[in-house]
């Protein structure tokens, strides 16, 4: 009599430990997120969406991946702060939500990259972004995005995100 | 006893066929929408609302009206590319609702023009998009917007435009 | 057997007036909104949640806060204008609301700063706004938030500043 629970609970085990398992198998370590850059938090949920504030490209140990894409850094650096930028977005849903598995949808991305006035590859810097969050969530990962080349950004920052979750 | 449906029946083929009527009215001819620019999908939806992607000025054809307004564009022809990227938004729309008539309302639009740096009339080059919005959903069209002018685009694209649309 | 009503009654009234009292002691006096500067609307609300369009640092007199941080303007005035722009929200919100006590949360802000290029204080200068709400709302005030610095806003705009609002 008890089987079938055990079984939808074998299932739920399994799915619920995908995404931890997938950044495991990405050699990916989130980390404890820093305090916001001023008098704001980090992520407001209403209903049943995520908003989170705008991220940049920080690493563990609290320094950025500065710079602008076309002068400071080349298009694969800038792919790859948009990444790191994806990393600490991660690791703030995950104090949010305690459990990743929890993400329904990124539904919606917002991706500002500090360039210069004749850089226009910015699709394919936040593609490290976008391929990092495919990569993690799969089909739940897939989101509408905009992406546009910034003057200047906070602390110098290569790359700022914000983005909306929908969330369990 | 039939004729209070039969009323209610032509009522409501008039309401949905007013946005496709509306659009040969404008001589609007929309398109199947093309690729996205990066790992991103064009529209995500979650309860009832829709949130799009970027949007750039994209011709049937593909190509996109390019350039910076104040120097490469003037304001009419700015104008012009922000309604043209209407014209792409609207033939997204019409790709993921099927029928434009399941517009409720167009909630919010950013708007974001490839300019010079002393060029103040963003506004007066996204009402280009705005009064399309109105002249095809009437006040269903009408939304909250903001207007600002950016360093850099993809691929040089004269405007970038995200909305959120609410749907039946 | 009307004194648990009463009481009640006494509570509601008492949370009702705590934003206006807030406005007082602050010394903060609204205005009716002056007119969009294009073909939009102040503001569209969608289920529990109100986008309001971007906003400018906009005085009572109709007239703006403008130029560009770094050059025109110090930090201290951005911050300034950051805070004006939060005045003209706050107006626009009363207008919208009727009573601004109906605000439950100040879920987003995008806050975007006219300024140079090399100027990489944008936090700070959002402070200005954000420190405003929380003052005037308190914890519902506290939100989710990007700053970023922009190439170019209408009407030459110090700041331009869109947020979304959960309301009763």
């Amino acid at each position: 009599m008890l089987l079938p629970f055990l079984f939808f609970g074998l299932v739920a085990t399994a799915q619920k430990t995908d995404v931890d398992k997938k950044l495991r198998e990405l050699g990916i370590d989130l980390f404890p997120p820093g305090a916001p850059m001023g008098n704001y938090v980090k992520a407001v949920r209403t209903g049943n969406l995520l908003y989170l504030a705008g991220h940049g490209p920080t690493r563990a140990d609290g320094s950025n991946i500065t710079g602008k894409v076309g002068k400071d850094l080349t298009l694969e650096q800038g792919a790859q702060a948009a990444r790191q930028t994806g990393v600490a977005i991660l690791s703030t849903l995950k104090a949010e939500l305690g459990d990743l598995n929890r993400v329904k949808r990124i539904v919606k991305v917002l991706g500002m990259v500090n360039c210069t006035e004749n850089f226009t590859d910015q699709p394919k810097v936040m593609n490290g972004f976008s391929d990092l969050m495919v990569a993690v969530f799969g089909d739940k990962g897939k989101h509408a995005r905009s992406a546009v080349g910034m003057f200047a950004l906070p602390s110098n920052i290569a790359v700022e995100i914000e983005i909306i979750v929908e969330v369990e």
